[in-house]
């Protein structure tokens, strides 16, 4: 497998969904930085299940237990990082393996069971999806949750909201003007839109799918702002490179783009570069910012924009069709257990989490603006 | 700078568009392999400017000499990779420096003009934008071609058409039938489409934008068949992991999706999950292909399908608005020089030429299968 | 930090000598292979302290936990690894943290105290060395013992010895007779060597210097067996590169030679060339074997060879010269606790362990012979 | 293959000895950095052979042909790197391809010939040894002498001398007062000695080994002042993993070792450990440097002093045993051609490149001391 990745700052993620319990390692962060507890708590919490209807109804404690790399104490507010690699880890508890005693033979459509069961030829953990289950984004959220506090301390913020679900749309954030303040905002909110008129028709096509034991998609849009210009490399260490490598590895994410992304199929240039401005301190500026901060892979100094597809769960109550693997033969299958209608919403602080992680690594890569 | 990338089959790319060449260094490429030069010109050629109205007048000779790596002769047809590091070079000629003379002082709306004086304190070759230039795609071809001949070898067909220009729209790959023979037919084309009809009308809008010294967009989809099931790791080293970051490192691309992609976002989870079955001889197959032959990042066997979009040509004869770096005021800007209208033609052997990179490397990492 | 390594079997390695605990995350393991629990838990002991005096008295319990990665049951003999990434930890206990109080302020020489210090700018955790403790080395050893059993199933077989310890040496492996059953047996006991007779005065040297407060070094001597010939890569990856790599990870490890190694700088080319011929069965081999099994980075077939330096513990009991970090002055240094007056025979089956792990790796990175 | 290295700066070499050239990409340089292109050519020149009796009375011309990477003048001294990476070539002359024609056949012993023949299925090109000629070494030293310039602006210095030929030694640096100024006279030399009254004795060993038609072996031994403490990370990026990694790049290098290295095996604590004290200048200095500038990996702001053991030329004109791969029986080999009784010599800057491309990779990488 390959669950790790960075640069400078380098995570290796671990564990099960049905397992022992599931972790990271967090290698090269820098030394001295406080960490504060609560917050970390607050990101894990958005992305635990079992808040609201829009997820599935399973409890997960969710609770990180931190093995290395700080000092201090997370009750008094003293814990800081050493620079040594920080481990952690989540205990699994509440789990009930029976689901899925069918999925060894009976893959699951739209899962990874199938070319899991050909890539490891069988001795992977199927259990709850194992190693590729939702569950293993809960490291991610604690990582992107400990770089979002760093990155703040150097002047960058990093925020998103719920763009789409089952065709319906929030605004999208003004490329210009979106600012660390209401990034903030929106980072601390558990279904976090700029527009809240949207909240109530996005919860009835949940709730509708819900009903019929069926998932709906979306989209999640994140801003970071606050970015030195200079950030990144060309070809295959631009932002843009390493920012998708990591969306990717989110489970359930099939596009992205930065920018006007697919948009710009439709766009002239002159409507798509963005010119350049003085502004009164003197600073070069961009006029208007299509380009989502980023030209050649590297940072402009303006807001980074980015969005991320978000497939329909793959969990259904639906009968499906699949093969069974042991009898070699076509095979009727209903996935029983709890799961979400849609994973949007908990998909959120996880794309905003590898987001901080890449733009941290990056950060301590390049030291842009040195 | 960061122009490297790869697993066991690494890519280190070189060069300037004015300076005295542009080339590659192909490390890790299989032992034995019979090379077809033909065919590398030809693709070389599919990407090399001057051929149509849609792009440059600018000749570019584009003549590949080997430096390493291979024994044989090309032109005899013995050709052969010998496991050690292939090294290319193109030489530049037919440059025309004093058109960009102005560049290092204004920098170009939509190019990375102004992130790379930042991110190299004005030490870096603007001429003809250095190493941010589309020059800096042939390697990319030629590394593609070399890949494509091997992935042939073992079964593997990639192949691509322009999807959209200027909102012209081609029709889709069928994800469930698109087979090699249509991929390679496509691959040979100047101008790759799966509904001729919808030829003209592209073109005209490419030709309306010249007019008006404007540009273009448009969006490539490439396909890739034959890929065994299993090829790919969990998380950050998964196929749509790798393949962005190659993606991501071709100058222009601004989004990346797989399979549906950000159609996703509309669709019923009981829509979107791909049913098994097996086939008529036993092996499993899904019958419908929205997840692009992948789930969780790992290959199941179906066409791997994805499409990039493509900004419009930075380079526009409109006049500009931008800064003055040097006098510290605003400043107008008309970019001289011969520029493409719509990039997304040449575009298209760049994106199938990384597709083939990155699967390449992939087989060779994971040897999937055995 | 940078505490992770390797290209398909990835180690990241985690934790403090008196923190919560220490561990790692091993990524890239094949699928499906039998793990005994003993043999990790026989490996584990070799390296454990207060076994006898040439150690520590302390008791570390070194007992690891396995997070993730496996099925089955160790009990029942029926753990496997399922391919997904391997995490372990040893929970810590009996850490006197008392004694190191002063160490923040007084660097000791011979540790990694002060270039710790100015590296992490008095963050990182000096409570018994931290992140530099030898106690780091258990996961080495944990890891080197699962490869270790994956090797012996491919026909490779490694052990090693106590070549040199104060100046009493063993005599050397015989490079071409050297052999798996050998190894085998070698890698099995606490104190090993090739001619027992050195036991003795080789205890009575570590003795004599516990006796004045004092430490010795010494050199340990490993081999492997059984490799295919073909395995390595030129130039940086070579084999002599890759573990070069790994062992001078390990702490106190201050030279590496290969086969002959230093031994070179005295022979002349006819004596340290190694004939071919064919032997019995029609297989190339060595006559003699000088090179260590490695010719260009890349194994022969002959039987691998290294040797590694042992510097004498750092922690020693005489009074020392140091400053004092916080009165900027001079100042005398006792250290206190408990201490090993020789590493060597702790080290052995690290050194042992580093080697399992980075011949996997390359036979899981190169696949050689396929 | 994998003939390439490095964090951020990083190296990919390419060529084969009897081919059409061999040279280098340096990626990830800082931008701005001037280039003294006779320095350059010096350095060059230690390497090249032909100089005098100790060395292959080959001519090569080792002129390099940049390609890209810089702008300026070679010639008017304006010379500067401009962050893009910089692409060197040196074409190949004056081959006699003849000489080489068994070796197809006929694998050298001490030769990479037999592993090449297997890792790369008799596929890799044997001529002159192909890509596994020491004539690769050319680009590693052109990469250290740019590295060098770039150190030196950085108050770092970096040489070595012959400490050792067919058992004759030149006295061995002293660790604490060895000196920037000493080491740049050094640098500049053929035949680099402390003591000169060595060299006539040397010469005398190398060339009765020539008469002899055999070859002989040594060690050379480089320093580095001015490095600031703390550079390195721990377990496996420390510095002597990463020079380790570079230094086993070169062929014939068959040990390596830091400070006393294999000397500590004979030593105590009390007398290993360096002592530390505040100098004039209220700086922390080590009183004495038994682990050469090293601690944990970690720089200390001592001198850094390594030692590299060179095994005798492998090619030498007495008959040989080896086997004929084609008819599967046993062979006598003379080697023909002309090759260096002692490599030594030439070996020394070579050494000295990779010690600099370490170096600058791991200041690009930390910014110690920032």
């Amino acid at each position: 497998m390959a669950s790790n990745i960075g640069n400078r700052v380098r995570l290796s993620v671990f564990g099960e969904s049905h397992g022992t319990a599931v972790g990271c390692v967090i290698d090269g962060l820098p030394a001295g930085e406080a960490l504060d507890w609560g917050e970390i708590l607050t990101q894990m919490a958005r992305r635990a299940p079992g808040r609201d209807k829009t997820s599935t109804p399973r409890q997960e404690s969710d609770t990180p237990e931190l093995l290395s790399g700080t000092l201090g104490s997370a009750e008094e507010g003293t814990l800081r990082t050493t620079g040594a690699p920080l481990a952690m880890l989540i205990r699994n508890q509440n789990t009930r393996s029976g689901d899925y005693a069918q999925l060894a033979r009976l893959p699951r459509p739209g899962h990874a069971d199938y070319p899991g069961f050909v890539r490891y030829q069988g001795y992977n953990d199927v259990r709850g999806g194992g190693h590729f289950s939702g569950r293993l984004t809960a490291p991610l959220v604690f990582a992107g949750a400990v770089c979002k506090q760093i990155l703040r301390r150097r002047g960058v913020r990093v925020g998103g909201h719920i763009l789409e679900i089952a065709g319906v749309r929030d605004r999208r954030f003004d490329p210009v003007s979106v600012n660390g303040g209401m990034l903030e905002g929106l980072s601390a909110r558990p279904f976090a839109l700029l527009d809240p008129a949207v909240e109530t028709p996005m919860r009835e096509k949940v709730e509708a799918a819900r009903m019929d034991c069926d998932s709906v998609g979306g989209i999640v849009e994140v801003a970071a702002v606050g970015l030195p210009a200079g950030l990144g490399s060309p070809m295959f260490e631009g932002m843009e490179n390493r920012l998708a490598a990591l969306l990717f590895g989110v489970p359930a994410v099939k596009g992205v783009e930065f920018g006007e992304g697919f948009g710009f199929a439709g766009m002239r240039g002159s409507e798509a570069n963005d010119p350049y401005a003085y502004d009164r301190n003197g600073r070069v500026v961009a006029t208007s910012n299509h380009n989502g901060g980023l030209l050649g892979g590297i940072t402009n100094g303006m807001p980074l924009l980015l969005r991320a597809a978000v497939k329909p769960t793959s969990s259904i109550g639906l009968p499906q069709r699949t093969v069974d693997l042991v009898s070699g033969e076509d095979a009727p299958l209903t996935v029983r257990g709890r799961h979400d209608p849609c994973i949007v919403p908990r998909a959120l602080p996880v794309v905003e989490g590898v987001v901080c992680l890449g733009l941290l690594d990056a950060m301590e890569t390049e030291r842009a603006g040195e």
